[in-house]
């Protein structure tokens, strides 16, 4: 049934290698189809990179690689004088370049959806919890009494524009309004209130690249820094605009793990980060002309599960169960009960395609690709 | 005389490593002195990292590092599934994303004068090229006729701000007003017109980020965006008001390498990138006043030198004779002819201040570090 997409050279030595019920069970069943998984791919890759591991290899410029010994026998510093401490803060400062980017990209997709409900150009989308909208609106200082939400929400959105890229020195406005204040004078003191999410970003990027700053205490500030304008306003973007857009969470029971999956429906996975696509997945997959469609093929309803961070978007709102973490992406196609997995960023590991054109949903995946 | 900042373990196999005259001679009084330069450094790092210097070490997401094995005996993939050719690509557009930032925070830095300058509160500086400032004016819809300097920097000056950060997905200005229209067309069919210079940046960090974009030639399209941004925007913008503010450049006649440094003098040199703060250290030290200071102690007067791309500034300008490039930076100091090297940023490698430790430069240093 499986189609081997990459040899498979070696066999775990355990399958026991997490505490999730069915893991080994399906580790058992991808070897015996010929499948890798991240737990094969990650054995292939040992021994890792030991001066990659400790953050002491620098690559950000053509002078480089340099590697600093750490057991003091070979090199100290790169070829431009930059010690261990000055690559590992460079390092890590990037690293939070990326994860802030990540976090802030997620929370800039979202205000452009309510930029464009607020111009009627978002059907399907709506304010869903009119008391957020206005408790935000109210800490940026915008007016609320008497006004309807789309209003209050034209003049909420400039200003949560304008955290990602403004032309002042100015704070961000979310933190300002947000941060506990007696936590905003240390910041203040320190030097690091950020200005602008993509700025700080941008600033990482210049900082650590050759011959910039080499000094750790100022690069990890920066990073601070970056990590506050991502932290109090991007995430916190992120997380209060949803709740706008699709509800306020409120503590729920459900049900978790693989065993979600049923067999007599068409199961569908959401996967990823931002509920702006899986919300409108779990919709669509709930409707009438769906279930009959699915009742056609002789199934007996669509079933849409969750995984890693969508999932749980979908998860604390609506109660979809969710199938899995990160981990579990491999192994969910690998049950062969999976119809379509339907993605949209972060931890979306490029295997997934590979695995899934070895079963059957590879013929939609062959269909779309040459589309 | 010099003090060794830290033990030489070798002496270079051949100090014929530049057609530069001068280097061989200061890489010998550098050995016998106990410094160690960069050529030092760099042989201390062979053999570089193989991986490394192919591309194919993934270190973006800590389930790494991963390498692919070129020779195609070991992991053809990293532990997410990444393939050589996705992890090649994003290790390039971190690469176009730091030069991109690096280039692009020298442009935000010079309107950020220009803006101190529009609200009085940049003495020293002054638009020394109107025509220049007109033209761009001009060009990006800005009226000229019958208005001052200061009024019609007024206007373009958000036009420019706006373009590291504005809330529409519109092309950037700068790029529009001044790029071959055909060209534009053609990025438009590819999709790569930028829209803001920050959020490009911002974009490479999380496309490359864990299980987000794997697709080579949408993260090299990408590139071309960002590099697109800096090229038409970011540098343009810092080119063409380095001009307005300092003058535009003309053809002239001077001289170059060390030997620009003068026995009987005071030696400055001004090293980095961004002719702000190296326009105004010449103009300071051209000063009837510093002349007579410097005459004071028994020298004949102040000689300011420049080196790699601020060098350039003052080079073009002003007909300041240039020490040298990049890589020249520890061997002037070493020349021990140095009083002072004023650094602003990029390519200023950490090393100097070692090496500058080691001569008399360091009491300078020491007394600021202690402040």
């Amino acid at each position: 049934m499986a189609k081997r997409y990459e040899y498979l050279r070696f066999r775990l030595p355990t399958k026991q290698v997490s505490i999730t019920p069915g893991v080994s069970d399906l580790l058992e069943k991808a070897e015996e189809e010929g499948i890798k998984t991240a737990w094969h791919r990650w054995l292939e890759q040992q021994p890792q990179c030991g001066f990659g591991l400790l953050g002491v290899c620098c690559r950000n410029c053509n002078m480089g690689p340099c590697r600093i010994d750490p057991f003091g026998y070979g090199p100290t510093r790169g070829t431009c004088g930059a010690t261990a401490d000055t690559i590992v803060a460079r390092n890590l400062l990037r690293m939070i370049a990326a994860g802030a980017a990540a976090h802030s990209d997620h929370a800039r997709d979202i205000v452009r959806v309510l930029r464009l409900l607020a111009e009627g150009r978002a059907p399907g989308y709506r304010i869903t919890d009119s008391e957020k909208l206005r408790s935000v609106a109210t800490s940026l200082g915008v007016p609320v009494e008497g006004r309807d939400d789309m209003e209050i929400l034209k003049d909420v959105l400039p200003i949560l524009e304008g955290e990602f890229g403004k032309p002042n020195e100015g704070p961000l406005k979310l933190l300002e309004a947000l941060a506990p204040k007696k936590r905003v004078k240390v910041w203040e003191k320190l030097g690091v209130v950020p200005r602008a999410i993509d700025r700080e970003i941008c600033e990482c990027m210049h900082r650590t690249h050759v011959g910039v700053d080499a000094d750790p205490t100022s690069l990890l500030l920066h990073g601070v820094r970056t990590a506050l304008s991502d932290g109090w306003s991007g995430s916190m973007m992120a997380t209060l605009l949803s709740d706008i857009l699709f509800g306020t969470p409120k503590p729920i029971k459900a049900v978790a793990n693989l065993g979600v999956l049923k067999e007599e429906s068409v199961n569908i996975v959401v996967h990823g980060h931002n509920p702006v696509l899986s919300m409108k997945v779990v919709e669509a997959a709930m409707s009438d002309e769906m279930l009959d469609y699915a009742k056609q093929f002789g199934a007996r309803g669509v079933n849409v599960v969750g995984m890693c961070c969508t999932g749980n978007e979908i998860l604390m709102r609506l109660g979809v169960p969710i199938a899995g973490n990160m981990l579990m992406q491999e192994l969910a196609i690998i049950t062969g009960a999976v119809e379509a997995m339907v993605v949209d960023y972060q931890c979306v590991m490029p295997a997934v395609v590979d695995v899934a054109g070895c079963y059957h949903l590879g013929s939609v995946l062959r269909r779309y690709l040459t589309l």
